[in-house]
């Protein structure tokens, strides 16, 4: 119960400031000679302090496995790891003791468990996200080779990428510290960010994400479906504000004349409003979902804002924070999907005699 | 594994051609003195035929309590439901038995479990919502009274609602047969539905839900917030496309001085773009979403399509289908949204000692 | 939560004096071609009224299948199924409203719901024990053909077999009614109950089960160990009080180097203390086990007891009763422990890559 | 899935020659000042090399919690662990790596996961029991004050105390190094163990808990009943053969005029036989259970087994290895059914309105 996945379940734990986050990983299957490399790859692409867009803490974010893997080799039985805290500055947050900041999971912590950890949002903090990209990038290594999870940067504030994901050159998101592959766009998201960041303030954005070759049969009726799945661990994202996939809310707009994706005879279809799902089961075309991301709550202007006994008080972010987390948001996308399709990918390996 | 909720669960059969279909709701609390003329009413409100706008199938959609009440309480035991299906019409779609229709889930069941039922849709019927409908109004009355779901059509095709949900009166959706609450917008809809469903087409459009009066405190960290729950409840309906809460996808597009909820003294805020929602946890603000809808896959005229052994064929749909599901979809979405803030709402009792 | 099973999942209901039990087996694989024969022939096996030994109640038992099997197939979907009630006597319960009878669950059904359905135990009647043979039976046909699930009465009272289940003809188990195979035993045994019975007491006795012909490998490490899961089950049949498995309570009198099993050079062992499961996990030897079923609480005699509030009355229970539920539970040990082992032997089918 | 507890659950890791055992606990309530004292007596009272009778491995056993504690309070996240090992001496295995040892999990794992972790068991070690004792006795501070539980050694081999529980002083169980409160008895068992350890050889054994002062209600029908929960818990523990409540084996041969249990005019019983559950709920008396354990499979003697090829090996055990596992098991099973409790205790919370 609360935790990821159905058969293939990742538990978590760590707050900001405490020593290390982790996990355990159970149900991951036996034989797989895992690619350290590609695990810290991901946890690379997701560190702070990668460009002069995102917050400057550094942190080394290496994965310590402790179980689960014997010689390389998963033995299938849990799959044990923790992931360091360096460079805690609880110091930082100390002024912040009494205070709710505005937007952020302060008050509502407090409001649920009568106690809270002030230390940087403790458990509500998006560094928990490391976890699940060790959990995705293991997770990815079991589905066909030729699976292929990219995301990238659709959108930062205003500016949007022209063309649909399907006129872009994916293998360039990384060229750029923006993770956008239209290099236009890239280059102007690129200025709108430092300037944002100048004035202390943040701003919010899209990540679309394309999931190529993968077969068809993945998702269960009714209350496994594919996009359900995606959606939930999607909007468990700290910031994400709306998924959608296929047409989206676009479709919304369409008619079922205009909307229906006629067959070829190969069984692949003309057009993909669908986004690869039909009845929550993948049909084997591109699967494609865009996340919405708010705006990150802590900004370093003075703000009003009270405290737990409801007297005013003016806060001043301090501290290295993001102006926009969308960069880094993109592995974390992409990790999270695998998790989510390995997952039903093994279920699905046992649905049929 | 794949029902619905995390310690409220709901279990769930039926097709659309089978005799019945029916749940299983464990862990409802026993002590409540069940209103079963709200559960029939819910389930008259998603009921087929009761307007010129949506199919004139006619069901009764009576509900049978099997177990888990007696002298109408609840007695803590596993609560077993069913609705009998009447007047399938299997002749319907016998001549789709060989054929995949654009848009369903017949390829992708077909691609899955190597077998289709392949009348009506069988198991991806959109018949599976009235079991939702009987759990979701069961388990809204454990919620305090004063808790209230209120969803509403909020466009139709590129017809919008002119004003967001808090200038609304929501004591009108049900005053015309769009569901929609601002009487003007709701004529356009409903003139627009009429012209579609003549043209043997149909439209898409977005359902606004809001939660009034829900105590903070609702939803658990990282892998159960509030709004991945929700999102998951929501894009497991049929023809769901995307879902976003609070701010939503305009949110991605602010800054955070802009976005920002400052607060009241009181603890309220004096904007609600976080959606009533902070870390995943309610704070007691109005929580509300919107999810889109595509347009029904089933048209009244005539496409192309291909069988099961990729020849061309020509569909042409027949038998009583929606035009635009969204009217029929806002009990739906209601219901689903109350079973989820139940759950969540009984687990939230035992998280502080 | 709450259901039998970790992949293919067991939701039910039901009590004695509603209309019908019934469940829902949920991830049921696609493509099986289901017997309906055995199906009903289990449950004819469980049924009242086979002989004198048992309950005279008349219940036809047949299970109604409603979604999941499509002409005859399973189709990978939920199967929902109804067992329905008949001849329920609730007026030979109404005398008990008030009462609480001796080592039932009247008291703790109200100290627990704080309201008691006390027609005939309610929820707590071993009548659904009927819902998990439906379940059970079916889950065994998705098992390689030759594995066979055999179990048989070792005990009645102080009446015990005198070989172990190795040295017995097990296709004699059903050619009593008391099904034990060993003969000069089930005549000892049915004369023994017979007598009990003409007192109006009741008997307790063990039922021990083979499962012969089980590939090594099925059962997981740690919290989903063949034998915890085993054991569960069982215990939750309404009149178990315990389990054992292998050399079980009498292993803890031996010693390591007795109690050893040597392996032969195929890896089969010399003995077989295991039960056939080592570290959790099945070896290939017969899996056995043995459970212990306490006399069946309601007698025929007259008993002291108090009421709801606490005064004293005097009880005599009435009614078409077991004096001796061993018989019937015969097939329950089986269906039941075949659910377990099909449950496990599908996610073993993905435990490595 | 395939973790430990319902709401409360415990996710764990670790192998017997990997850097540390851990586990993450969540849904664990907020607001619980820990009792950090009694974690670490229990973990004492489990360590290897705390008497002559049990093997002399050192390991200082020290739980690290790394996070959902602040400041000594429970935060009501999830609470992540880990214990190191230390003194690992994989060297005394390496001869083993090709050897199956007989009734070990050598050759299942193989079997099942087609890949073995040969250090000394790996996944299947006992050694996992560390975290047990660590999650049940954060657990047990969950429950009342008063409740107790309290288990103890009362077989050893043919040793058997000879009285039950209810006529021992059970404040006397840590008294001697067996963990038998009888004194006498103790004294014969420990006589045993030496005799049995001298020789090389291992013995079995029993333990039996007493859980005291539960109040009534805790367990919940049909699939959760607490005798259910309590018997897969028990069995998954390493050596576990056995699982008995109430009046266990013995009532089998018990009449129903024997064995009910009448009630005293305060709900009370005269007698408890039902082990303190009735139906699968506690009603207020003793919960008591019986455990056996079959003798530790390494011995210090010459056996004949075979390697992986299926060829003929002459095994010696080496290493530091228990006699008799019983008094190590004491803690775990008393912290093993304090989780257990637990679990079932919070969810009995929200059970009725």
């Amino acid at each position: 119960m609360f935790s990821l996945g159905n058969f293939l379940t990742l538990s978590t734990f760590g707050e900001s400031h405490g020593p290390a986050y982790g996990g355990i990983i159970t149900n991951f299957p036996a034989g797989l000679e895992v690619n350290f490399q590609d695990v810290q790859h991901q946890l690379d692409r997701r560190k702070p302090g990668q460009s002069a867009l995102v917050t400057q803490r550094k942190e080394s974010d290496t994965v310590q496995f402790l179980s689960g893997i014997f010689n390389g080799i998963t033995t299938g039985t849990p799959i044990g790891f923790t992931v360091e805290n360096e460079n805690q500055k609880s110091k930082d947050y100390e002024h912040l003791a009494e205070a709710y900041r505005p937007s952020h999971a302060d008050f509502t912590y407090d409001q649920k468990f009568g106690i809270r950890d002030y230390r940087g949002g403790g458990k509500s903090s998006a560094r928990e996200t490391v976890n699940w990209v060790v959990a995705g990038s293991l997770a990815k290594q079991l589905l066909p080779g030729n699976v292929e999870f990219r995301a990238y940067v659709s959108s930062v504030g205003e500016i949007f990428c022209k063309e649909p994901y399907s006129e872009l050159d994916l293998d360039l998101i990384d060229s750029n510290e923006v993770r956008c592959p239209e290099q236009e766009t890239a280059t102007r998201m690129i200025r709108k960010i430092k300037e944002i960041k100048k004035e202390g303030n943040t701003i919010g954005g899209t990540i679309t994400c394309v999931i190529r070759n993968l077969p068809a049969g993945i998702g269960e009726p009714v209350f496994g479906k594919l996009q359900g799945e995606l959606a939930k661990a999607m909007m468990n994202i700290n910031a994400a504000k709306g998924f959608e996939y296929g047409s989206g809310f676009a479709g919304a707009r369409m008619t079922g004349r205009e909307h229906n994706d006629l067959f070829n005879e190969d069984f692949s279809t003309q057009t993909n409003y669908s986004g690869g799902i039909q009845g929550g089961i993948s049909n084997g075309m591109d699967v494609y979902f865009t996340v919405a991301f708010k705006p990150v709550a802590t900004i370093l202007q003075k703000q009003d804002s009270i405290n737990m006994v409801g007297n005013r008080v003016i806060l001043e972010g301090k501290g290295r924070h993001d102006a926009c987390v969308l960069p880094r948001a993109v592995p974390i996308v992409e990790n999270l999907a695998a998790f989510v399709v390995a997952d039903l990918f093994l279920v699905n390996k046992i649905r049929r005699i």
